[in-house]
């Protein structure tokens, strides 16, 4: 006997798993308590399928998704074809067939994650998808079975390796935004269409994932403040440096009195702060808890095998949980009422970085306008910008978000000063 | 209903676990899926039990260990007493009597585990210990749970607090060794006889479940080589520094063709290395695998609540599979026969300091020497050390543990040459 899988899509991720049963086959298969068996894999078209039978890939390919959801002997899908449909109808399709399912569709998890988590607990079927978060980090399942003695109180990330990868160029080497991108889509890394990744879209898919384990609550994609990176200038990045701070696309959960906010934006982190010496494409997770205080899980946030790798640990949890007859539970057990932070409870340090005329008394100016809002400053920096105007670099103490929109707005209707760049800041 | 705990022993980790149970309660008690109670509370003496009464603690404190071996309300036993005797009596009692075990101590687990954990198979009941390798980190479970996909070929570790924090004055702020035992010890993080923290001990006890863990294989205490820190001089912190690597305490667990290999000395890591920046009394476990790559879990490696929070993890799942009635699975069910890599096939770089007489010619005394043996030098440096004495620092390409014997042999019985410290060099 043998647990049969179908696998919905052989592109980069799902074609790691073969890799990881033949290397590793042994120790998969003592874990999982079963041979695990790839019995069939939708492709697009017969020509896809004929490419990759000359490529040398003797699996059983199939182009109609029926092939795999009628064929009673398959227990589990596996859907690695990304996007929201037809993904979302198969999956769908695949619980109601009675299948378990494996995904790393972080983007459908995100936004539709709610009714196939609801239709796999109502059919008593698994829903896995450690890797739709960090890749190859075991975060999700970390979340859920170690830190259940725990309390998280805050969730810091680099989930974006395509940005990260940039922000890496642009703080160690100086580069400018537009030259870290193109070299992220020489290389691969970035799409020809890099939206999702810089514009944090990717991160705060993720986030609202974070947000189901670690605080056992379910927000909505849209609920998640998301900045990108590519108003990020040299200078910001100079100013940081010199402040003794890197920039970084972090995602940013915690509770707060009133509830829980999630937000990704660039962010100043102090140069000491485990994340702050998080690399090139190389993601991790800061875990903020009452219990062990500080922890961090650091690895691959994408790629093939790292993927697959947390593809294939889904699967031999559902195998094990089939012969243990405990099939079914929720990936996340952890559930709370969602409750949403009053943007007066969400507090940080903030960057503003300002033009002004270069004349006498704008330090008083902008002093004067954000102590109205009951802002003060913890830094302050002033440097010539050109002939006639001067750079002023404002770094707060604590504010809220409410001051934050107050500030911005007020500093935005004044005619002859303008607000470049507005950052989180990570303090003590 | 709820789930009766005994606990033996009631000192710095086993006081945070209420504070869990009452901070964290109704998470704790739904991932349980029941109450848990701290039923009876073993200490030592009634003087003991006065005094924790008199602060408050409102416990069923006994003194005599057959008052909760013989209670049969009491399901789980948790062993937070520390050393070996009568820990190791206490637990085989435990288990004898039908109580799953939960300890953290990994002194007894590293040198007696073999026999507890086969009598817990034996018996059907859970014997969990996650809280004795790296305190709050998750490690074991991770590797158990997460990484059962994935095959490690190698883990790297700070594995030890007070020799961590030591290393990190040394390095940061040049202390010597003396001055920063002094300050550890001052701080609390430093027993009166530290011997286990600095002469890596308690590191290699840890290299010791690792191992079981990552590599499936169950090595003795005494085939795990340790070096310690107390031979590290401010010179060769300086010339690591200068080289561009930072000295940490490192255990290193690898397979090689021919088995596994475990020791813990003090090792040069490249500074832009994720281990180099585990600073002060962290730790972190580096794991290097055919599917993720490389991944790192950090966190603190002490600590009343880091290490209560990793028992009570222990504690809950136990719970949980009592209800689930799968309770007695084996923590790591990774099992292979154990076999250790020969000499010849363990291989790092290394460096040599070495004092020689301060004349022309002793280079290439050296260099003849080290060729004899097959080794060659990566980076060498040449200073005066005194009126008439050189210090001849190398770092060799890699070469294996014989040469490093060999060499080392050679080396000592030259007598105008002193070999002062060889350590080992993270490479590429
Ligand atoms: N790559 C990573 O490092 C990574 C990391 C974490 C998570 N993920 C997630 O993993 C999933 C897969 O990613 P990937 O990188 O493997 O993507 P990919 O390389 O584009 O693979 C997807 C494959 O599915 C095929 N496909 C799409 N629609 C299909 C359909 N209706 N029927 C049959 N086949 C179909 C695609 O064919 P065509 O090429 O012909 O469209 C492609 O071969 C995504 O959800 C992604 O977000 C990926
Ligand atoms: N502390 C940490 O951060 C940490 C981290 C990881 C693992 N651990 C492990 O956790 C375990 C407990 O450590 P700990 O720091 O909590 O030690 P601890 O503070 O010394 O607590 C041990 C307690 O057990 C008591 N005890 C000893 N023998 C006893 C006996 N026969 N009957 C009743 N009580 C007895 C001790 O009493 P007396 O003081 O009267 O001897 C003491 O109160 C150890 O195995 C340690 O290695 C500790």
């Amino acid at each position: 006997m043998s647990i049969k899988i179908g696998l919905l899509g052989f592109g980069t991720v799902a074609s790691g798993i073969p890799f990881l049963l033949q290397e590793n086959g042994q120790k998969i298969e003592e874990a999982a308590k079963d041979k695990l068996e790839i019995a069939k894999v939708l492709v697009k078209d017969d020509a896809e399928k004929e490419r990759l039978v000359a490529a040398g890939h003797a699996y059983n390919f199939v182009t109609d998704v029926d092939a795999i959801l009628s064929d009673d002997d398959i227990q589990i899908v596996v859907e690695l074809m990304g996007r929201i449909e037809p993904a979302k109808t198969f999956i769908t399709k695949a619980l109601e067939a009675g299948k378990h399912v494996v995904s790393a569709n972080k983007d459908l998890i995100a936004t539709h994650g709610k009714e196939l988590i609801a239709l796999a607990q109502e059919k008593g079927l698994a829903f896995y998808y450690e890797a739709a978060v960090a890749g190859g980090i075991p975060i999700l399942r970390t979340l859920a079975n170690s830190l259940t003695s725990d309390k998280v109180t805050r969730i810091l990330g680099v989930l974006n390796g395509t940005s990260n990868f940039m922000m890496t160029k642009m703080v160690d080497e100086g580069w400018t935004y537009d030259a870290a991108l193109a070299e992220a889509q020489r290389l691969g890394y970035a799409e020809s269409d890099p939206t999702n990744d810089v514009e944090g879209i990717d991160a705060a898919y993720k986030a609202v994932i974070l947000s189901q384990f670690g605080f056992g609550m379910t927000i909505d994609f849209e609920q998640v403040d998301h900045q990108g990176i590519s108003t990020i200038t040299p200078d910001d990045v100079a100013v940081a440096q010199e402040l003794g701070y890197v920039i970084k696309l972090v995602g940013d959960i915690r509770e707060t009195a009133t509830g829980i906010s999630a937000e990704v934006s660039p962010t100043f982190l102090p140069k000491d702060h485990p994340l702050a010496s998080v690399n090139d494409v190389m993601n991790a997770v800061f875990v903020e808890s009452i219990g062990i205080g500080e922890s961090m899980y650091y690895g691959p946030g994408a790629g093939q095998k790292p993927t697959a790798t947390s593809v294939t640990a889904d699967i031999v949890r559902i195998a094990r949980r089939l012969s243990d007859n405990t099939v079914g539970k929720p990936f996340n057990e952890f559930s709370r009422e969602t409750r949403l932070a009053d943007a007066s409870d969400v507090k940080s340090h903030y960057y503003f970085a300002i033009t002004t005329p270069d004349e006498k008394g704008q330090l008083l100016r902008l002093a004067e306008l954000f102590n109205a809002e009951d802002i003060s400053f913890e830094q302050v920096l002033q440097q010539k910008a050109s002939d006639n105007q001067a750079r002023v670099v404002i770094i707060t103490h604590s504010m809220s978000k409410t001051q934050l929109a107050h500030i911005t707005d007020k500093l935005s209707a004044i005619s002859d000063m303008t607000l470049l760049n507005t950052f989180k800041v990570l303090g003590e």
